[in-house]
C-alpha cells in the first residue's frame, strides 16, 4: 500500500498531475469534531501555485471537495474522501518528455519499473500530489488542535538564517512570500529566488519545523519512533534529501558532557539537544527539525539528455515550474508533521 | 506492531538488556536460500562488545542460536525464530537509576509512558537490541547477495574522512579497529577516541554507507519510497539524529544546473548527486547515505539529574559503555540498510 | 485502516448512503492491463437497485468514474481512483430513525460507539458501499482473468438447490433474476420472495461460489490462509451469519477414511473435499465456499422498538429495500472473492 | 508478514513440530499487568497432548518459557518473547513422508509452494503450531479478565448436543475428556471418537463458543468487523471447515420478522439471533459461534497415494495422532477468540 501514509489515522491518496482530479481518502479520524473546511482550504492556498511571483504561476483553485465522513459539520468517525480538480492542464507542454527522460526526475525509473507511465506533468510524480497531503495534514491539525506545528524557510541556496527558532518570532512566517520570519533573510532570499529564475535555473534550500504543546509520550519504541516516521514522512516529500532533529549532524561533533540535557526539577530539561524525543518517545520539550531540498529539476536551459532508446536530445524545460521549492514546501512539511502527530496521538 | 521492521520481510524482535536472551522471529525469507550461518556469525562479532580497547569492555559472546525455519541448511520459507542469549549481565550497576532519570536517556519518557520498566541496563531501550538487527540484516544480505552494502565511519567528532567514498578502498573498512577505510584518518579517530575515554566523555561521529549494483526499480513511489524507508531504518539506530543521502544537505546550496545528474546512452548517469534513486526507485546508481550519531548519553562524569519525584540528584555513569558508538554501529547501518533492500527487492 | 481492505492488491473506500457520492482507491494494480471499463459497469449493472421486481426500486445509475491510474485505457501502475454518484437519495424516508433504533441493524452499535451518526438511509453501514467493492472486485477480476469466479444462488429461505455445483450448468446463472442456475429452483425462489414481499416480510438465503483454474500455490500458510482470507472477505458482507468451503458443517460429520482427498498420479484429487485449499494454499482443484445470508432488518410490519432514550415506538420500514438480499449479493460475493484471489495472486 | 495475528496486540510465531523450539512474541501487551504465568501453564496442559485416552499419545510437557516483556511479575509494555521446546520428536517416524504425499494434508501445497520443507511431524503444518496461540490468547485473557470465553464441544461426528448454551452448565466443560458440559451426549462422544480409534480412523466435530460480557462497541466498521474477525481467526485452526455465529445458516432459512431482535427498553434485545455483533460492532449481548472440524487426516488404514515423481504408493499413517481433534480445539478456539477480543479492546 504505497499510496497510504499513517497507522491509525491514514491517508490514501490517487491522482496524476494532468488527470481530471486527485483526491483521497483519510480513514480513522475521530467521530464528533467540528471540522473547519475554510481552515483546511486555507492551508491548501499556502501550497496553491500561482500564490506569488517567486512560485511557479500554473494557475490552479485547488479547491477540495468532500464527500463523506462529515455530517452537520462534524466528522462521524466513517472514513472521509475528498477531490480536487486539476483545472489548467497544458498537457501539450509536456510532449517532448513522452519518450525522453528529463535529467534528474523520475521518467527513467518510473519508466523502467512500470513501462506505462502518464507523463503529462510529471503524472504521478508530480508535487501536485502534496496538495492531497496538504488536505490530510489540514485534518490532522484539527484532531490535535493543542498542537502547535509552524514550519519556515531556514535557507535558500547560501543563505541562512542564522538565527535558531527561539530567536525568531513564529507569527512572521506568513509575513512574507518566502516564508521566513526574519524579514532581512527574507529579502535575500526572495531576491536569490528572482535572481536564479531569471537565469532560467532553480536554487535548493531548507525548512525547518518546531513543534510545541507536544504531551510526553509519543512515539513507540524500537521500530516506530517518533523521530523515525518524521523522517519517513519527510524523506517523502518531493526533493527532500535529508533530515535532521535536535542537534542533528551538528552534535555528531559533540562530547557527551556537552550535548547531555540536564534535568530541571519539574522534568523538563535545561537545553534540547535531543529535540523533544528520548528512546523515540516524545518528552514534552519543543520537537524541532530540519529539512534539506534539492534545487527543482525541471530548468529553462538547454540540458543534454537522452530518450528511451538511449539516444541523445537535446531538452528544455517546459510548462510553470517552481524555481524554488521552499516556499510551499512550508505548509507540506507541516502537513506531514501534522499526520504523524495525529496519528501518534491516536494510537 | 512497534517492534517489527519490514513489509514483506518482517523483524520482529524482543528481550531486555538484562533478561536472559533476546531474540526475534524473521518471516518471509523466501525457501531455498543456503543459509551461512557462520557469516551470520561474523556480522554479530563485528558489533559484538568487548572487541577493541575503544569499545565497551561488557564481554558477550553473542552467540546467536536458530529453532526453525532452516532445515537442512536451507530456508524453508517458515518464519526463523532466534535467540542470543545475555550472559554478563551486571544488573547491580544500574540500582542508582532504578530511580532516577538519566541525562539524555529514555529512562523519563518510558517510565512517563508504562509506568513500568525494566530498568536493569536500560533494559528494552538498550542498544543491546541492535545485536537482533544485526543477525536480521545478516540474513538479508544472503537473501541478496550481488548487491553489495558497505558502512564506514566517516567522522568523530570533528574530525572527518575528506574524501568521498570513490577515493577510498572501502575493502580496507575492516582494517582498523574504527572501521574508517582511510588510515591517515582512523589513527587520528582512534586517538580522539581514547583521549575522549580516559576524560570520562563520549563522542559522536558518523557513518556513510554505500550500496552498490542495486538492480533498477527497487523502492515503490509516494509513500513508500527507498530513501525514505531507509531513513526510517537510520532513525531507528539508537542515538542517530540525522540522515542525509545523495547530495544530502549540501545539495540545498546548489542550482539545479549544476546538481542535474546528466544522462550517458546507457541510462546510467554522469554524476550522482541523486544518490541512486529518483522518485522513490533505484536507478541503478551508487547509492549512498550518511548517518549522524550523538555522543553516547552515559559518561563517567556526575552530572546533576532528577529521581522520579523530581529531587536532584547526582549521578556518575557505571557500568560499561562506550565512549563512541561509531565503530559498533556501522555493521548496525549495513544490517539495516539490507533489510531494507532485501524486502524492496522481495516486494 | 478498517476501510481498506487487501494487502498488495487494496481497496480503500468511503461514502455514506445519502452523501454526495461513494468511492475509493484500489492501490497495488499492476501496470499494463487493459481495463475493460464496461465490463466494470457490467458488473455494477448486475448488482444494481432497481434492476428486477424482487430487488430494492431505489433507481441508482450506479455509474462509476474513473480518475486516475489508467492512461489511454491501459493501467499505470498507480493508485485508481474512482466515484460513483448517489441520485436518488430520499433523506426524508429516514427521519423516523434520527433518534430510534431499527431493530437487527447497526443503528444502535454506531451511536453508542461513534456518538454521532449519519443516519439517513443507514449512512455508511448502507449495503450501498459494497457498489465499491464491485467495482474493486471488477478490477481484480481482469488482473487474474484465467481464474474463473462464479456465484450463484443456492437457497433462498427453505428452498435449496439440492445439486451440487458439477450438476449444474454456471453458465445459466444471469439467465433469470435471482441468479439460481436451476430454472425450476429459481422459479420457485422467486415465487417465495414475491409472497414475501408481500407480506411485508424478508427471506435469508445463502450464495454458493465456485472458482476455477486457480494455480496451484496461492495462500500463505498460518495466519493469512486462502480460505481464511476468503471468510473474512464473506463475512464483511452485510448481513451475513455463515461461511463453509469444501466439505464444509457437514464435513465435520466425517471419518477420515471417507473425507480424505485420494490423489490422482497428475497431483489432482479423485475427490475435493478439501475444497481446493490443504494448510491454507490452493491445490488446484476447484475451490468452492457457501456462505449464510439472514433475512434483511427492515420490513414492511410495524415493530416495536426504542429511541435513543430508551422509550418504546413503534416502527415501519421506510425507503425501497430488498426482500431478499441473495439476488444482488451474488456479484458482490464474486467481488470480494476477485479481490482475495488477486491479491493472493500478487503477492 | 503471515506468521503474525492481530494488530495491536500481535502474536508472530514460528516453528516445525520436530525443531528444537516452537515459540513467538506477542507485542503490544499494555504495561502493568499481572501476568499469572501458572494460568498460562494450565491452558497449554487443557491443550497438550497425551492429556487423556482420546488424544494422541505423543508426550510433550509443553512447558512455556518467558524471555522478555516481564519484570518483576508485570508486564513492562514491551515485546514478550517466548519458547516452548519441543522434546519427543520421533522424526523417523515420518521418513515415510519425506517423498509422498500424504492425503489430505499440505504436504504436496507445501512442496509446490516452497520447494524444501521440513517434513518431520508437518514440520510448519504440524497443529503443533497451536500451542504458541494458546500461550498467546492465555495472555490476551489476562488483558481482558472482564469478558468470558468458554468453548465447548457441540458435535462428535452425527452427535450433536442438541441443547443451546443457554441451557448447558458450561462450568462443566472441563468435567470430561471430550470437553462436552452435557455428560450424557459426553459419554456417546468418548464412545464415538474410542470406536473410530479402533477402526484406525478418525472423526470430525464441532465446536461451539460463547463470549459474555462483551463491552459494547468492539470491532470496526467495513472492513475489520468484529465477525470477520472471529471468523478469519477460526479459519486459520488446522482443519476448520466452517464458520457461523449468531443464527449462522439456520438464520438463512427465516424471515425477517422472526429473525429481527427486538429491543428492551435497556438497549439489551429480546432474542439475539444477531450473536452479540451489529454492523461489525459488539452489541453487548452474548457472542457465540460455532466453528466445523473435518477429520484428521492420517488415518491408521493404509490409503493409496503418490509420490513426488507421481508415481503410485501406499502409506499408513506412523507417529501418534488423534483420533478427534475437537477435545483439543476447544482452548485453541478460546485462544484465538481472546486474541481477536482483546486486540479490540486495544484498538
Amino acid at each position: 500500500m504505497s499510496n497510504t501514509f499513517g497507522k491509525k489515522l491514514t491517508l490514501t491518496t490517487f491522482g496524476e498531475s494532468h488527470g481530471e482530479a486527485i483526491g483521497g481518502v483519510v480513514d480513522g479520524c475521530p467521530p464528533g469534531i467540528n471540522l473547519d473546511l475554510e481552515e483546511i482550504q486555507q492551508e491548501l492556498n499556502r501550497r496553491k501555485p500561482g500564490q506569488s511571483k517567486i512560485v511557479t504561476q500554473r494557475k490552479e483553485p485547488d479547491e477540495v471537495q468532500f464527500f463523506s465522513g462529515i455530517f452537520e459539520g462534524k466528522t462521524t468517525g466513517t472514513s472521509i474522501g475528498f477531490h480536487i480538480k486539476n483545472q489548467q492542464q497544458r498537457s501539450k507542454d509536456y510532449d517532448h518528455i513522452k519518450n525522453s527522460y528529463r535529467p534528474s526526475h523520475a521518467d527513467f525509473t518510473y519508466d523502467a519499473k512500470y513501462g506505462h507511465r502518464d507523463y503529462r506533468g510529471g503524472g504521478r510524480t508530480s508535487a501536485r500530489e502534496t496538495a492531497n497531503w496538504v488536505v490530510g495534514g489540514a485534518i490532522a491539525k484539527q484532531i490535535i488542535p493543542n498542537i502547535k506545528i509552524q514550519a519556515y524557510t531556514s535557507s535558500v541556496g547560501s543563505i541562512f538564517l542564522e538565527k535558531n527558532y527561539q530567536e525568531l518570532d513564529l507569527g512572521l512566517v506568513e509575513s512574507n512570500i518566502v516564508r521566513c520570519p526574519d524579514q532581512t533573510a527574507a529579502t535575500s532570499m526572495i531576491d536569490l529566488i528572482n535572481i536564479t529564475r531569471k537565469q532560467g535555473d532553480t536554487i535548493g534550500g531548507t525548512v525547518s519545523c518546531v513543534i510545541k504543546n507536544v504531551p510526553v509520550g509519543l512515539g513507540n519504541p524500537i521500530f516506530d519512533k517518533l523521530h523515525a516516521r518524521l523522517a519517513h514522512a519527510m524523506l517523502s516529500i518531493n526533493a527532500v534529501k535529508g533530515f535532521e532533529y535536535g542537534s542533528g549532524f551538528e552534535g555528531s561533533k559533540m562530547n557527551g558532557s556537552e550535548h547531555n540535557d540536564i534535568f530541571n526539577k519539574d522534568q523538563t530539561t535545561k537545553t534540547n539537544r535531543s529535540g523533544g524525543i528520548q528512546g523515540g518517545i516524545s518528552n514534552g520539550m519543543d520537537i524541532y527539525f530540519r529539512v534539506a531540498f534539492k534545487p527543482v529539476a525541471t530548468i529553462m536551459q538547454y540540458q543534454e539528455t537522452i530518450d528511451k532508446h538511449g539516444n541523445s536530445v537535446e531538452m528544455i524545460g517546459k510548462g510553470r515550474h517552481d524555481p524554488c521549492v521552499v516556499p510551499r514546501a512550508v505548509p507540506i512539511v507541516e502537513a506531514m508533521a501534522a499526520l504523524v502527530l495525529a496519528d501518534f496521538t491516536l494510537l
